[in-house]
């Protein structure tokens, strides 16, 4: 069993209201400075992009534009980003967007610098300088900022890969609130929501001493660390939730979603997810569902069936989350307080609201089980029937 | 004034009993191995030397040992280490030691890789890679191992600079709390001292906010990330350290303590330290004593004379330090506490019992007011006659 954690931290974090200013003072230690900002069309249609563009006009740092990142980056998206901008000398990368823009922002970054298919890192480490990275998050969730991983779904392969290395850890993270005012409520509760459920399932993961001697992964489960920031994230964004997705005008609870966002990002990071996580991949593939949507539905089914496996941890979650007990036992109520919060932010509750069917169950529980990474995490042992248990609860 | 602030965070972080074991797989990482050990004679006597070379021969690597680290690394012992080691191809430093041994260390990997003296680095950027660090603190206390700071005393030019850099912070830094237990008690009182005067002064310094928009310094002022830090390393502190000073054989109690100065060296090397620290330097040139005697001696009166001026942190700081009330005010209340704190690890509460004379303090004043990175960041502002009072104060 092992006696001593690990934590593996992010780069420079900028933090607060106006801190893409902070870009001209970035840019002054970097001897090249032309750009490539990787985004995508909402964030140009939100005049995020061109805020960005007039701060780079202004400091006198060329650039270039990539704008047609998609949801969930493919290999073939990589490949296009490079074929467009190989030959452009491009000596900062900047992912100006949700996760997934950023991830994409990560993936150029290293593949600009290599002959190397990028099916090749798959497996192999990546052991070369990649371009500095700046990662602007334009929404509270992913927290893929302060991470060094980078998530693509390759299309020839039919796989969902995390390359994953210190090097793609984006060399400095700007997160402005102002600039996830503008987010329509659907993408402040899905991104909002998929943060909590990271500040969780970090919370409540299984101890890192649990966890043989020999364990190496990017995910090592509870440490006092991650529990400290996961505490506080929880805290957090509980409390600001509902308030940034239905008054998003409201810079305060803008700034303390993003902070919540951040520090969930810092805990799981190293920490981990666990059940609701290895279940969105199953559940991904059968709905054209947010990620957020599918994390957080799952959260109040997989608190129920953890609970009385981590349940110092899960009286703690209780305490911080239920403000007045209905007098149910605690495995209940954060339940009902769960299903609420979802409520509360038009999220739906149950699987068949995302157009499962009850038939997809079986495999998705297997499936599920196949996400070793995720699962090894989860407080409680399970296999597939217990997790079709599981979805079955969820289920309608 | 600042809307946003900046963290800067350490790299790869192993605690826990037994992690020096870790090395094995972190030299899986270079390419080539050979490494020089900076420790001291104390370190050499106490077994801990041999203790890190036995782990280094089981694993393979070859290494050399520079073991005449001396409190208060000079620009001639940076000097005498490169003449000795300078052709002999080293490719990773250890520090391994208290913060003289780590800080030696620091300067040392870059040293080894440019022409230019060591003093044109008190003005100029280090801008090339330097020999990776691995820091292993064997005292709670410095922090060193997670900040980008190197403190040298320069002989010659009758300084004492802060070589700072984010390509000096230690790659790894390896907190086994196994090697901090045969401290002596008095070594465990200063050093375990000194962390604690770090959480307490970043915790209780002036907010990022107050500062102009365009500061730019290693240290901020008090963020929230800070704060979560510092809070927690007050915590672990003072329920430890008696207890390690008085039962060095506890090892909860030494896991605790090298968990809290880490997270202090967190927390202080963002936002500062302040009042404590500045007249330390003063105070210095004049007693022989260790750092954390003369910090945490200053801290009660640094603490009386700034109450009023960070009321809802001193505040809350009595909440976490004063278990009992004796009905005194709040800031009679926290004095006291640090007094008997002091009191209990045997460590002195006046600058009489340093051998600093009255005549001095004046001076002192003044040589303190210069320190303005640190008074900048203390709650209160002040001038020389200020700081008179407090010395006057701390006395006798
Ligand atoms: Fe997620
Ligand atoms: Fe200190």
């Amino acid at each position: 069993m092992k006696a001593y954690w690990q934590y593996k931290f992010p780069g420079n974090i900028f933090f607060g209201k106006e801190s893409l200013n902070e870009l001209e003072r970035i840019y002054q230690k970097y001897e090249q400075k032309k750009t490539l900002i990787i985004t995508d069309q909402g964030i140009k249609a939100s005049g995020i992009l061109q805020k960005l563009e007039e701060k780079l006009t202004r400091y006198a740092i060329p650039y270039e534009v990539y704008d047609e990142a998609k949801p969930e980056p493919t290999n073939s998206d990589v490949e296009e980003v490079l074929a467009q901008y190989l030959d452009k000398e491009v000596y900062v990368v900047i992912g100006l967007g949700g996760g997934s823009c950023i991830d994409l922002a990560k993936m150029v970054s290293f593949m600009l610098k290599t002959k190397q298919p990028l099916a090749y890192f798959y497996n192999n480490p990546i052991d070369f300088e990649v371009t500095p990275i700046i990662a602007i998050p334009t929404t509270s969730g992913t927290g893929s900022e302060v991470t060094g991983v980078a998530v693509v779904n390759d299309i020839d392969k039919h796989l969902k890969v995390g390359i994953s290395s210190e090097k793609i850890k984006p060399q400095f993270a700007i997160l402005d609130p102002l600039l996830t005012m503008g987010m329509p409520p659907r993408v402040t509760a899905c991104s909002g929501i998929d943060a909590l459920v990271h500040a969780v399932e970090a919370f409540t993961a299984k101890d890192f001493s649990s966890f043989p001697e020999d364990y190496v992964a990017d995910f090592r489960g509870a440490t006092m660390m991650s529990n400290m920031f996961a505490e506080k994230a929880i805290r957090l964004i509980t409390e600001n939730l509902v308030e940034a997705v239905t008054n998003g005008q409201n810079y305060e609870a803008r700034h303390q979603m993003l902070l919540g966002s951040l520090l969930a990002g810092l805990a799981f990071s190293n920490a981990g997810t666990s059940m609701a996580h290895a279940a969105a991949y199953a559940i991904a593939g059968r709905a054209p569902s947010p990620h957020g949507e599918i994390t957080g539905l799952m959260l109040p089914y997989a608190i129920k069936y953890n609970f009385s496996s981590n349940l110092s941890k899960f009286m703690e979650l209780h305490r911080i989350c239920v403000k007045e007990s209905k007098g149910l036992d605690k495995n209940s109520e954060i339940f009902d307080y769960f299903i609420e919060l979802l409520e509360q932010i038009n999220l739906p509750t149950k699987l068949q609201q995302l157009g499962i069917v009850r038939e997809d169950l079986p495999a998705m529980a297997k499936e599920t089980m196949g996400i070793t990474r995720l699962m090894n995490i989860n407080p409680r042992q399970m296999d597939e029937k217990d997790l079709l248990t599981v979805f079955e609860m969820a289920f309608d």
